[in-house]
């Protein structure tokens, strides 16, 4: 490592590091940092690299992209109804940015301070821009929301609304539009996914889309699932600029929301209310896990009862029965 | 992600989860792998970029790659005295390349099972090739090799020869050659490390070079250190492509051997003898901590009395008393 790497991790990293939740009792600048676990959980990990140009716009500031860098992996411990113990930072540059650097810092050490996600430890390098993070967390033991748990009957919930990030994509530079704060500025749903761990039989996040996401719960737990149309809560912002319909299409099949899919048993369902009323959190049912006929994993119905067919990439064909 | 990064991922990574540790219950393909610490451990984490024509040479061959990627990682828990729990790996790639792939996976696989450090999660972006990876081990509560523990009177050691990697790099086209494999290949001393948890006042794995690392562990420790250059050990076949003092300063001044370097109290002379006998692999003292007197970190001394000074990024300049 260079003077100039030392130089760049003391004035724009070392001070994400510094915070009280006293389980890093040692943090950046040895060989490893220490985390502790408490004996009764159990570790979660997960890693994600997004690459400029791929993963967020070329030209997209510092800020943008540690936010989006930070919440993706966020999100993950979410869907595993995991609490954040903290994560590692490998971040690769093409040059010396301070402008870039000094962005990416602050908004970093916002989401630090307001998940208590301590930073403890990173690797600079030089090449394509691009942010790798692991992120750890906790689940008290025996007790995480796997994709493989979905039962025949279950019901289907999505958090908030969905649609939005895919919609304000398009509106990126413009950071005071709604939409387009949907897609910088995501939330993980940490709180959501802990509150559902004894209510929830899989979950996942939406990052690629509610069907696509959907999809991989399916798989894993080798059910399928109906999803009604006019069930998936979408925001006016998203309903006034694409039209009602439309818009829930765009829901289902968009990513980038980070808002969390879940299944659940309808013994659970005054329970999933009064959760998503504690947390001011719309958690909006979707549809039913049903048995897997060998055919679409994901079926989506109108309200007329027509059945528009989703393959994991998108449309894959309409039928009007 | 795309239906060929899932086919990669099957193909070529899927098995890499596959390991009897029993401290993984969830691997692979969910939101998060799910690890198991036993009460009295705490974690270690480290985390790794390499890049394409910075850390390793355009055209090596995805087994080289991958050696030297996994391995620069173990080296850190090497330096800890951790014991491995398991890495993900964040692969970005330019192109699908099955050659590089395979040889990636293969060597990988070599070292998942040679190690009991299985891949327990991963990403794949395109982009520049690079490859993330962030390590997890264990140590007994509180017993971790610090950096910051050398103490004035402390022996220095380096384990196994230094300097070959260096000169291997030079060389890294021919496989057959001893140095080239040096580099290609380097070994974490994972034994080592955890051997040294109850006699190494500090410790560090040595990538950037002896004067340099054990800059690191001065700085850390708040000490200085005195090494002789006469007893800095090199292999014979550094010595006889240098010749001997050539070999000598190279072996201080050159990185990526992933020796242990570490400083441990006089009284421990014999145990650490004994260790070294056990691992059959030599554990040579170079030299004491000192004081601090506010000049450089490191002093190197040869056998006629000459001091040289060298700084963290190599010579700084050469005194003759």
């Amino acid at each position: 490592m260079s003077g100039t790497e030392f130089a760049i991790i003391d004035r724009y990293f070392a001070r994400l590091g510094d915070f009280p939740s006293g389980r890093v009792p040692l943090g950046p600048g040895d060989d490893c940092a220490i985390l502790n676990l408490s004996p009764g959980e159990q570790l979660c990990v997960s890693t994600d690299t997004l690459v400029e140009g791929v993963h967020f716009p070329v030209g997209a500031s510092g800020g943008i992209v540690a936010h989006r860098s930070l919440v993706a992996n966020l999100s993950d411990l979410a869907a595993m109804g995991a609490a954040p113990l903290g994560f590692v930072l490998a971040l690769t540059l093409p040059r010396v940015d301070e402008g870039f650097l000094r962005a990416f810092s602050l908004r970093l050490g916002e989401l630090v301070r307001t998940y208590d996600v301590p930073l403890v430890g990173g690797n600079l390098a030089r090449g394509q821009l691009a942010v790798n993070i692991t992120v750890f967390g906790t689940v008290p033991r025996g007790s995480w929301l796997a994709r493989s748990g979905a039962a025949v009957g279950d019901d289907i919930y999505v958090s908030g609304t969905v649609g939005d990030a895919g919609e304000g994509l398009e509106r990126w530079h413009d950071a005071t539009d709604a939409l387009a704060r949907r897609y910088l500025f995501p939330v993980p749903r940490l709180a959501l996914g802990q509150g559902l761990l004894d209510l929830a039989s899989a979950a996942i996040d939406i990052s690629d889309g509610v069907v696509a996401d959907l999809g991989h719960i399916c798989a894993a737990s080798d059910v399928a699932a109906t999803v009604m149309l006019d069930s998936v809560p979408v925001s006016a912002a998203l309903s006034s600029s694409l039209g009602e319909h439309k818009a829930r299409l765009a829901g289902l099949s968009s990513g980038d929301d980070y808002e969390l899919c879940f299944t659940s048993s309808p013994s659970h369902r005054e329970a999933i209310h009064r959760l998503g009323e504690s947390l001011s959190l719309p958690l909006t049912k979707i549809g039913n896990i049903r048995a897997f006929d060998g055919g679409g994993r994901v079926s989506v119905v109108t309200g007329d009862g027509a059945k528009i067919e989703l393959s994991r990439e998108g449309y894959e064909h309409f039928d009007d029965p």
